[in-house]
């Protein structure tokens, strides 16, 4: 009998060992889309469309600690994330059920004011709170947010389309999150934490707006893989070069950073940029033939996009993601993302 | 400001207070047919016919005790609380999201078990596990399910049909639960955790049975309202009588208890009965001339209604629910249940 524990396995170890050990009528149907392994399910209920649906867990200490989140900010990101996933599929998100797991010492203003947060980015959305359960914990607070969007036109964008030549691209910039992350963690008189821009940076951290029209846009002209980077670029990009059974290069200084993580983290904002996580911007790939207009789409939003590198076939036992250097020399990093376990 | 916590304000208070502060139209839309506040939500997509939406956490030292919850029945009685739910509106579950907060030393093998409980349920009922998110918790063990299901025909059953003259119902009978956990809670060498009747009354804690096919019969037979029974009668009851503006007496001596929960405690069976939770049976109200049909219905697939009181019109300040003695007198004892946050 194995003692393996879940530190051990690491988050997607375990999913793996998960996904083998149910029985093939518990994880599939012919009305499941996509299970177990992508942003979200895709589901089609007896009568009507196709329906997509996520859930996440977010538990004080591990992902958010509220020495620093706000509980007003703490519900805008429980509901942000999951409208997230369901962006990074082309959907749009409509109702949203909410467990919460509190010590009995919590306040209730708290409690209201976490609400008041969702209600700040559901009102906008048009996302319904349709219900959910609220029970006690005995130390940490527990957030459990779902939630339901739909397909438009019954189209949906996978972790798993991705082709050789396409070009990978993402939205936005990279790192500010970690940046912030990491500012949060300086002392309050800390040069760098009064810095005018660290604002921007500690607002990416804890008011992350998911890009659900942009992913739409996508979606509509032609983009073939999409997720939403919760994990970090080198912890995300390998999900889709694995679900699509492709390789990649990525020329690692065209990753856009902004210019006051760069200014503020002269030594780390390269790390922050490609490992840090919560950034909730877009991953995609596209066929070069569809990037300008893609771009286009994007900037008439008011939203970057940025190529990064490109999709390759699969070549035997190579690493499936390269790094280059802006002479287009191999980089070697170890690949290394957060991990919910402390493995790795 | 007020500075109330969250025991102080008590689960339903706590979701009154919530359901108050959110505004209009965060907690409502045309599709949504129930929202906060009934077992589940009930939900239109754009394209499609009504869902049935609900969420339970269930966290340990709170719910469940690994000392006596083994890991594939804790699976189980994860997915069973929820599909009890779906049940309780007359629906038919579908698909599973599972979240889970493991502490990182947690074994591979019991993640695996859980599983393996969820799929013994799952499958004979053919509801998928689409997917979910599994996250590391610095203690306690987390487990948030979500399940979404559909209606039968387009109707479902809430909690706020029961009308003056409706007789009240149970299916099965009360306090085995409750009987198991307080056999639980004892020495393994006492003598009645080694009554023979001892394990079927820690399997119905352990192993509750959503009454899935009664739940749509009386759907079918004209019952008015019905709910799921996990905060026990007198903690449960209350929420029918509320939402449907009703009150009720029940004769506390029709309450159907197993000879085996009554031989082995004679002091508190009764109280187990009426105040025990997650008991999982079904709680309804259904019009006089519908019982009989109701009861023929349950016993063709083996089960057992019991009719233990009668819904009667709100009369100003009085008690909204009386319990009467054989004879007919009235009975008091303190309204109480389960409180989640410790309150009352």
């Amino acid at each position: 009998m194995t003692r393996q524990t879940v530190r051990d396995a690491g988050e997607f170890g375990l999913i793996d060992r998960i996904h083998a050990a149910l029985p093939e009528d518990v994880r599939t149907s012919s009305a499941l889309a996509i299970g177990i392994g992508d942003d979200t399910s895709v589901w089609t209920p007896p009568q009507g469309e196709q329906l997509l649906i996520t859930t996440d867990a977010l538990i004080e200490g591990v992902h958010f600690d509220l020495a620093w989140h706000d509980w007003r900010s703490l519900g805008w990101k429980s509901l942000a994330v999951n409208v997230s996933d369901i962006a990074a599929m082309g959907g749009q998100p409509a109702l949203a059920e909410i467990a919460l797991g509190l010590p009995a010492d919590t306040l209730v203003d708290d409690v209201l004011a976490f609400y008041q947060g969702m209600a700040d980015l559901a009102g906008p959305l048009s996302v319904v709170i349709a219900g959910g359960d609220i029970v006690g914990s005995p130390t940490a607070v527990m957030v459990n947010v779902t939630v339901i969007g739909h397909t438009v036109g019954g189209r949906f964008l996978t972790r798993s389309g991705a082709k050789p030549g396409d070009l990978i691209a993402v939205s936005g910039t990279l790192g500010a999150a970690a940046a912030g992350l990491r500012l949060l963690q300086l002392p309050e008189d800390n040069a760098r934490r009064r810095a005018t821009t660290a604002g921007a940076l500690i607002d990416a951290l804890l008011h992350p707006v998911p890009r659900v029209a942009l992913h739409q846009a996508l979606l509509a002209h032609g983009a073939t893989a999409a997720m939403d980077l919760s994990d970090g670029l080198l912890g995300d990009l390998p999900k889709i070069l694995a679900m699509s059974q492709v390789a990649a290069t990525v020329t690692i200084d065209s990753v856009p950073v902004a210019a006051s993580v760069r200014a503020l983290f002269p030594d780390d904002w390269q790390q922050m940029a490609l490992r840090g996580g919560e950034d909730y911007e877009l991953l995609f790939t596209a066929p070069e033939s569809q990037i300008a207009a893609i771009v286009a789409a994007a900037e008439s939003m008011g939203q970057m996009v940025t190529v990064i590198g490109r999709i390759e076939a699969q070549a035997g036992d190579h690493d499936t993601l390269r790094l280059l250097g802006s002479s287009g020399e191999p980089v070697h990093l170890p690949q290394h993302a957060f991990e919910h376990f402390g493995a790795g």
